[in-house]
């Protein structure tokens, strides 16, 4: 069966082209997806799946039963946008100012319908359930996953697998990890309140820019010195906005950052530290401070015999000419919350265009669309191995 | 002759100030005072005193020579505004968007005018020869007063006067120095040329906050630890901006400061220790950088003879309750280009508004007009002390 | 075969506690380990097993030719001592001053003393040959092991297995690791060449305390900022000592330090970024410096294959309770250097002291000897198990 | 009178000459000088003058009531030594080993006994009183002078003056000034408390030599930013001692070192801000720390009338070529006491030896013995000037 599944896929490889170009111009930010949500929802109600909206927020999760016994596993496809001004010059550019799939989650979701539309030929064959997975808001803290999760509409699934498009990796390429496979983001914003003043009058002032400086010091020793070497944290300050003239003593200094973890007792360490830092410094320059550290999206830990599966799914897919093992990767992803929730695996499927290289949130990022079935196929290949594996 | 001028000056106190509120509601900002100078050359030619236009730059000069043998002495008045919003509430505020006269020089053009007006009255038993030196661009490098003294305009002349209105000054005082009165002023600004990146990944990009953040640290030491503690010098970073948001590392850092000191050689000090550390700190962290050291005006450095003429001259202005020696004043002018040139000094008239305290340059600066007349009286008082003593 | 030796060294246990404690007693610090080694040497003579001496210095190696055709395999104990004053208080402390086995380095040659002694036994059974091999100055840089490979005593050796005796992993414990088991150590000196003068005229020093300051806060930022954060850094300035009282400005300050790595490219990155803080930090306070960056060990890598060895060994010998692979180790070891020049493993072998908590190289420091006779099966067993699977 | 003193004075060189080289070979340290004041003792003894001993300590004070009505005078010598070891190659060299008068206490002393001598014999025609006061214990904090004061002992005194010859000014220059002449000198000692460790496990630790860089760049920002420009003050980290080894992360760093302020409204800013570093500081890295902060001598104030009269004086000493006004020295003194007591003046005398310029506590510091009938004449000159003044 899952060769003939493959070969659908392929058969509708021009209409997943078509969903994705027409989600790539019309795209919406995160929490503001509500026509993104209406196209997902229609396509459901036209293959006659039965769906719910509204789940924990913008979400859509759309289930097929299949005519046999078995597991029920989710899949899941991400649909918000980024406020991103497109600049590619291709027909399918989009027609939103200011917003932009410049991530890939257009080709997420067209991969998901799609494939939801082959699987409903092979329904009273399947075993156990798929839960299209629809969801809304993975570009913006606190992420459509977390609600999504708290709203119970995953307690029933036993297992969830998730896909993303990835333009850095060559086409055929299936990228993964065992344990913790993508970083814990956090967001931290650091308001040093001095007092202002002429600038040939220091002594009258606190000068912000001088303790903000002192903050920027001291917080590179958390990593050099409060964390064990063999484990990983990033403290990233990559905003520092303070006065506004030469001459003048600035009152105030904004500290904005990012800080990566890939182990959540690292994380606790690194904000008591970084909240050590800012009370300490402006204790000692007798300034004021406004500190707000913004928890973001835990690490993607895959679990291991989920991780296996999609390895053996790999095998499988006569696209994929090699699966490897990579290193954590420090960017975020709110899929954690699944993997937090329930057993499961994320993996990047290559989508690199020959010749080009824009990163992800680029003005001109574009997939190959040729990623979209080898990554249908990996999806439902997971699903597959999870049944074969758990009956 | 000194009582019956005073007298002069006393009756038109009424034209001082309604000269004053006009310019101040048409302020023009340095190098840009077109109206302001043909304000002022229209003044004289009505009074018939005859004058120069165009003296490096937008400069006046009148000259009264006087019945009677004696000295040139040139007494100064700046006329150019600031690139500030008005924001007082009073029927002479500014007209002209965006400009303001937040110094006082409104004060120091109509105190001078009408001093020439009184001086015309007097001419024929006048000794000497006054210059009325009205000058552009003191608010900004590299000022008017430079291009003035280059331009030859002043190399006939013995001495210089000048006068500061000094809005936090209680009316009634006179404030000088003999030696050095003002600061040296100078401007920098460090462009710190990193290379950007994600936040999540700092060893592949070259931190611009945190490498412009030991910069600041590191200027702090040439304070501490390179001038001498005798000495007085001053480093401020007015501003730090560097990057956008807070996972983005970013590629470049600026920071835009000033030097203060009373001592060319401390400036130089400064400033080779500035460049020292800049082109340090950028070697220790493989970055490059744009260094613009600005030199601005030199310190005012008060003649010791000509001083002494000013605190004489205050004795003779019975609204004068004190003269004193000041410390010296961080801020800078460019008066001290004059006193480089010839014997002179510059002092500041009280100009204190009762119950209100806005520092020069605030939005809602404003000046007792009052001062003005004890102002008028100082500079002749000056002029009739030096043709006294150098007779 | 095995169980009857693994019986004989049992049966050696006495003699294996009564060597040991007599070389503890005895203890020469590294490269003067001259009693030692004619002990050993000794030893071998009386067992009639043929040996080398003065390999690379004071290196014994002694050959056991099996009976029977097979692979040749190292197995290393080193012997020296450390610069340590016993301050245990048991029959057998060590006899001379200022120098201690405070690192278990008796124990390793006993152990492999005991292990040749019944080897000698099953000569002529025995497939493949035993190169017993003790080597010198483990604790001390270049160490021994360099100039044992460099001297060619192992070219025709096919594979080579060490121990260390450790004495915070409970008895009856093993670790080890594939891939990097022990961190490369590095160690640094750099001495900062300022001015001295009097504390109240800084201007006229180079203060080397406020430059050593910066130069310790700025290698903060290779950690932080200069390493991927997914490898591992540590770079410790162990020592800081400048000047001498308290209103003297110190003309030099010297800062030691030590390196840790995994990776012979961070190794190379940190070294680079060091002496570009050094010389950057210098150049922005217009001192000297003298910078000597001693390479230590490289880190010690475990081979795939023969890592697989040391764990299978260890079902084979019944005390052996748990054997696990470990996070790397942030010590160094010269063993590395066997392991790059040929196929290998290096384990710990837990030796712990119920109760007992001094760590390696503390003046109280002392070892479970019934670990010994279990350290000898791992190596037997070990080398045994390599002859099988290289038959 | 006076040019009949000089004459005395010029006569009794070589006793000057003799008594300021015993007491050279004779040196005690400060708090131990018995025989020093046991020497000075009986020479009153023996000249019939009164004198007190053990006043405050050692000091011993002798008292010459003049024949005719007047104030009381008293000029100060001080005749404590250094610990340090004396390397000069002359016949008087210091014959207490690690003692030396390496300040010129012995000429003070030597001075002050011979003026005593000849005013003795003058005393009939003597106006006013003069209080020959020798002090104890001028190098080391808390010194002699405030024991004294609080004794009583100058209570009734009207004026004090004092005189130090000073090694680097050349012979026959006078040097002093109105106010503040010689810096306040405090010292302090910060202990940081972190916790040690292996130098590869940085993060079980608290490093101490990290924690204690980042006070000695925070000490910096005082002093550029929290310190009036046009004031003056020094912190000077004279001493940084952490750590014994290279691979061992320090658990204490001591930072020793000296302030130096010259107006006490600075001494306070200065020391609430050092406290508010460390604290701040040793906060930010969850550290503890000790810190001493030892008040020394507050700045020589000279009051402005005394000043005057020595400047007068100088005018009837011939072999004065030089008075002149100088900038305010970074050195201490508790001369400090007398002048916040009664009214004075301190000033230095020139005792340069040409072609050497051996500093104060050098270990071959010697003075030009020639200074001393100039200081005594200087000493007598001012007393008279006092007594003409205030008649």
């Amino acid at each position: 069966m899952l060769k003939k599944i493959q070969q659908s896929i392929d058969n509708l490889y021009s209409e997943m082209v078509e969903i994705r170009r027409y989600l790539h111009q019309y795209p919406e930010v995160s929490f503001q997806e509500f026509k993104t949500a209406q196209y997902i929802a229609d396509f459901y109600e036209k293959l006659n799946i039965p769906y719910e909206r509204n789940v924990g927020g913008n979400g859509v999760i759309a289930t097929l039963k299949g005519g046999k016994p078995g597991k029920t596993v989710a899949l899941r496809a991400d649909f918000d946008a980024l406020a991103i001004q497109d600049e590619k010059d291709v027909p399918y550019k989009s027609k939103n100012p200011g917003a932009m799939h410049a991530c890939g989650h257009d080709g997420h979701t067209a991969t998901l319908l799609v494939l939801a539309k082959v699987m409903k030929e092979y329904q009273e064959d399947l075993v156990g359930t798929i839960l299209f997975l629809h969801q809304h808001a993975e570009e913006e803290t606190p992420g459509g996953a977390k609600p999504i999760v708290e709203s119970g509409a995953l307690d029933h699934v036993d297992a969830v697998f998730g896909n993303h498009l990835w333009a850095t990796t060559p086409l055929g390429t299936i990228q993964t990890r065992n344990g913790v496979f993508m970083a814990g983001t956090d967001r931290f914003e650091i308001t040093i309140k001095g007092q202002g003043g002429h600038g040939a009058y220091p002594h009258e002032t606190k000068d912000a820019v001088v303790i903000g400086a002192e903050v920027v010091s001291q917080l590179q020793n958390i990593v050099s010195r409060r964390v064990d070497p063999l484990k990983t944290a990033v403290i990233t300050v990559g905003k520092f906005a303070a006065g506004n003239t030469f001459n003048i003593i600035a009152d105030q200094a904004t500290l904005i950052g990012t800080v990566r973890y890939l182990d959540t007792e690292i994380q606790s360490i690194v904000r008591e530290e970084l909240e050590r830092v800012v009370k300490g410094i402006c204790l000692a320059n007798n300034a004021g401070y406004e500190l707000n550290y913004g928890v973001g999206y835990p690490p993607v830990m895959n679990h291991e015999e989920e991780t296996k599966l999609v390895f053996e799914a790999s095998q499988q897919v006569s696209e994929v000419q090699s699966a490897v093992e990579v290193a954590p990767q420090m960017g975020g992803e709110d899929f954690a919350h699944y993997l937090n929730h329930k057993p499961g695996a994320f993996f990047f499927t290559g989508a690199k265009i020959e010749g080009q290289n824009y990163p992800h949130h680029h003005p001109k990022f574009d997939i190959n669309e040729k990623s979209m079935p080898i990554a249908a196929k990996m999806l439902i290949g997971a699903y597959f191995a999870y049944q074969e594996k758990n009956k």
